[in-house]
């Protein structure tokens, strides 16, 4: 019988063996490999945590003890010993296990945003709280080396460091990777805790002192018991922690479970705020991730088991944009990128390639990413961040207060726009053409296709006085959908019998407008589809569009509220041009997680709904020429589906 | 003759003797104190840095090179050396010079955002500019000691750490304080540095060995003259900022300028980033202000310059939410406070006074301050975060992803909310009420006075699932507005004649609603004036109320997109009410400074230029009834002023 079988809670965890223990991390990686190779999700980064979960659930009391995993991302050996075991197989699959933690999953799970660095944060409010109400209970905080380059673990850091009596202990998983090798004076300063000689020399002490004494008593057994396991030091303050007034415990090694559980008991013991340094390596216990040296299979495509190959793919927007931006590097030696610690995500590796001096990662740092973008351009170059699209929230005040307010020419580059689906409710890119419709000066594009991302890439980089935006979805592209005509700076894509509708199709869902058109015209309504291509500043052609038409529908992958199709609504208010408007976007909510295509098929932001609901309309409208009391179901596809 | 009028450039600072440095220093206090004392602004940060801001630019030579200065409120000395001392009696006046640096006043200033911890992220991105470029140019950061409490800071320092041959000069100038004594283990780390027995050992040996050298060197000499300055290090890497691998000199006595120009010198010649620590006093050398407790006179109302009396003024929204926050606490013992390093400007200090224990100061830490509130509530706590509208930018992704996506009942107060008028474009809180459009399940509510403020606070923190603001502006409130009727949630502020314009007053502006409504009922129309009180969600009320009028106008002290108007355009579109709209709000641009009510003159957000609009257009609308072809003049003010 499996061990993983007899644990249905992390309390079932202190009745094993260590033999058992070894044989539990042994079928949870098979486990997770497994899984993760069928269903994809994140790999490298939970091989990586096995031992370090083990441990806690073992010192720890969850769901009494709260546990609060960084991005979530490495919360998969969490879930199999909280008694998710027997579900994993429905990982990442729609109504099944989220990808991250899910306080509808589980009474022991409690943050569920994947946006990095934020663990701290939680855990000071949650020992506060604590502490207000007189519950004894501990938190603790498993945080990355990557994640801690990120500006909140600073503020964090800097609040824990006073609140002497908190019951509450970091766990610094440092693997020296977020996805790509972590950088900056962070980075170098672990890495020197690592290698700190002066543990050495207290080791060497110890043991002489142990060799000079002919009864070993209890303490020196335990000091015994923790270099054996690897301990290298017990609550010696250090460095930059000692610094902030916090205590430290480490470097330990993150795969040795049992010092792993020596370190973080004495930091419960401690009774105020202990920072336990894990040294891990990510993909450990599996070949293939641990030998690949892009990222440790940080969150692979599906694989094979045996060989770790990856299911080959074609290639996504991302693909494209990486080509292109070197292109425009050879002619543009002013142009410079950035990335916040996601450099081959977002396709700069070949940037980075081929102008190393050009290229900047900057960490989990979007705040900053921003800002000295704003300072590069003041210095007279063109940079441009390439980031994903819902990762910008984080420096909206920067785009606005930074780049915005002193007109700097600066790109934002934004990938996984609109609904991305399996990551959950924090990944969905559905809040940047809301966002950034309040940002003075700014222009924003949304390309249909790569033609479009390449043209509109290019317009971007050209604009020397103010933020330009490009936004464009996670996935392959489409194949590219040619123009009719060009009217203003928009793009005609179909224009078929009278003026009936005009279908304002936003960058990825331009094909879903042309089919729309080709199903109202089939019921003999007349409709213009127009791609805008810059979807801010509102194009004025847009304007007169819509004032000669009878009904204007907009489509966007992104929330309706305040998004391209409601300011367009405002617009033609400002215009009194009184034709109505239908806004088809993403609802306001946040979205559970399954496949993108399924998701739009829930919020009905596919074609046969839209053009079901345009039909509804026109059939309401007296006197708009359109079919005779259409029914609907004509709309319906030949499958009967719709 | 004044030694300030030989002063047109940085460049003449350098012919000076000592004596007239001296001289200049006095002259530049005394003309500090005596503007702000009539035209307000920034006083304890200016009088802090007026012998830093002179070294720097003797030791640098600005233009070329670049001076950034965080947060921009301690620009002044820097105005009156860069050839503005004559007009500065213009200070934030319309039309005058502006209280943070401007690119259009002089070629000096770069940064215009006054949101803090940005210096370093700019310096960092000039700096790589310059690198790039092989311009041989240095960059001067000017930051204080609070705000490298904010995470952006962080994130450029861990940046900064490896840009090995940056000519980039960190001047930290530490008093200690933000608004209020700097919090965290930072502060403590500071601290630390600055009595750090290491220097007083270093000095006494360097002194033994200069004591038994018959013939004292060059070297030795200048080891003497940084003593005797007061510089008590020389590059020696220190403590935090040595573990992340910045060079370090300090601590320096931020009054003493040949001191500083000393360390500045040897920062500027070291050929890579360097931390120059200096030690001020916020306040110096102006008795009234060193001796004021709360902030050294930080921003002061208009004072006595002989005795620092400030003229006294009546009570601001901010003294009426002080007192209620307190009685809210007194009944509730779960509601707990929460301030950016803003404890007195927030009117936070009498809960703190009250409850020690309830009250946390996070240090300039807005996207901390958020997701510790989360954490807060997870803890079973109900936290209260007040914070100026426009700082909330910095945690738009916090409130998102951290409060609202766990569902946590948390409020927001925003403070200085709407036009604030003096501080520019960064300090206006103009976003607040579009931004917070796109979160879903937050309640927004805006109060017209401080009955209403009472009660929506009240019902705020009843609010257990999700997150509430209530937001507030700058200065006195009005007198309060009695309803006359309530409908759904809206408070019926005037309901008179025929139902042809429903005003749809938010917040501070029901009394310009109610004005616009008796200049129209003056001219026959028939006006409905109502206060939805809580602005997010839109009430059903709202709609049906707008539905059976024949013109909606809606007016906000907020930006016009994606406001509160255009929301409840939205919602009328998605039912299908197509009674015209007219949104009336803050043009989306970054405003100049002047006086809030210039301002709301300059872009229509008066009674007269909104009932005027109103007019126009019932006068254009056939089948309204209205004045015939009404007379716009005659809605006049009875001075012919609109």
């Amino acid at each position: 019988m499996p061990v993983l079988d007899k644990i249905s809670s992390p309390r079932d965890l202190r009745a094993l063996s260590e033999d058992e223990l070894t044989q539990l991390a042994a079928e949870i990686r098979d486990l997770l490999i497994r899984t993760v190779a069928t269903n994809t999700g994140h790999l490298g980064p939970n091989l990586g945590v096995v031992e370090l979960t083990l441990a806690v659930h073992r010192v720890f009391d969850s769901p009494r003890d709260k546990v609060v995993f960084d991005t979530g991302h490495q919360s998969y050996v969490h879930k199999l010993v909280t008694g998710r075991a027997a579900s994993f197989d429905t990982l990442r699959r729609e109504g099944g296990l989220s990808g991250y933690p899910s306080q509808a999953e589980s009474e022991h799970d409690l943050v569920e945003n994947s946006h990095a660095s934020t663990a701290l944060s939680y855990a000071d409010g949650l020992a506060k709280a604590y502490a207000v109400r007189g519950e004894d209970r501990h938190v603790v905080a498993v945080i990355g080396d990557g994640a801690l380059t990120g500006g909140m673990a600073w503020e964090a850091l800097n609040n824990i460091a006073i609140q002497h009596g908190s019951r509450l202990v970091i766990v610094v998983n440092d693997n020296g990777r977020s996805y790509t090798p972590t950088i900056g004076g962070l980075a170098n300063a672990l890495t020197s805790l690592r290698t700190n000689p002066r543990y050495e020399t207290l080791l060497e002490q110890v043991k002489k002192r142990l060799n000079a004494v002919p009864g070993v008593g209890p303490a020196a057994y335990d000091a015994l018991h923790a270099m054996k396991k690897g301990l290298k030091d017990a609550l010696a303050p250090q460095g930059l922690f000692e610094d902030l007034g916090l205590k430290y415990v480490g470097p330990v090694d993150g795969h040795d479970r049992a010092a792993m559980e020596h370190a973080l008991s004495q930091a419960k013991r401690f009774g105020g705020p202990v920072i336990v340094h894990a040294i891990t390596r990510k993909g450990f216990g599996y070949d293939p991730a641990e030998r690949h040296e892009a990222d440790q299979f940080h969150a692979p495509g599906p694989f094979d088991v045996q060989t770790g190959t990856e299911k080959p793919k074609g290639p996504i927007w991302t693909d494209h944009f990486a080509e292109h931006i070197v292109r425009i590097g050879e002619r543009r030696p002013d142009v410079v990128a950035i990335t916040a610690a996601m450099m081959h995500p977002v396709g700069l590796d070949r940037f980075q390639a081929r102008f190393p001096e050009r290229t900047f990662d900057v960490g989990i740092a979007e705040q900053h990413a921003a800002t000295s973008a704003a300072g590069l351009a003041m210095g007279g170059l063109h940079p441009v961040f390439a980031v994903y699209a819902t990762f910008l929230n984080r420096a909206f005040d920067q785009v606005l207060m930074d780049v915005a307010l002193h007109r700097c020419g600066v790109t934002f580059v934004l990938d996984r726009s609109g609904v991305t689906g399996d990551d959950g409710a924090s990944h969905n890119g559905m809040w940047d053409m809301s966002l950034l419709q309040l940002v003075p000066g700014l222009r924003m594009a949304a390309p249909r296709d790569v033609t479009r991302m390449q043209e509109l890439l290019d317009e971007a980089v050209e604009v020397a006085d103010a933020p330009t935006v490009v936004r464009f979805p996670k996935g392959p592209p489409p194949e590219d959908i040619e123009a009719i005509d060009r009217v203003g700076g928009c793009d005609v894509l179909v224009r078929e019998g009278a003026r009936d509708v005009l279908v304002v199709a936003v960058g990825s869902m331009a094909g879903v407008g042309v089919d729309v058109a080709s199903r109202l015209t089939a019921q003999g309504v007349g409709v213009t589809v127009v791609d805008p291509r810059w979807v801010k500043p509102v194009d004025p052609a847009l304007v007169e569009l819509a004032r000669h038409h009878r009904l204007v529908v907009t489509i966007e992958d992104n929330g309706r509220v305040g998004g391209v199709g409601a300011v367009l609504l405002q617009t033609l208010a400002d215009a009194k041009v009184s034709t109505p408007v239908r806004v088809h976007g993403i609802p306001q909510e946040f979205l559970e997680h399954a496949k993108r295509g399924a998701i739009l098929e829930q919020i009905g932001l596919t074609a046969s709904a839209i053009a079901l609901d345009v039909l509804h309309e026109v059939a309401g409208e007296a006197g708009l020429d359109g079919p005779d009391a259409a029914d609907p179901r004509t709309l319906l596809d030949a499958d009967g589906t719709r």
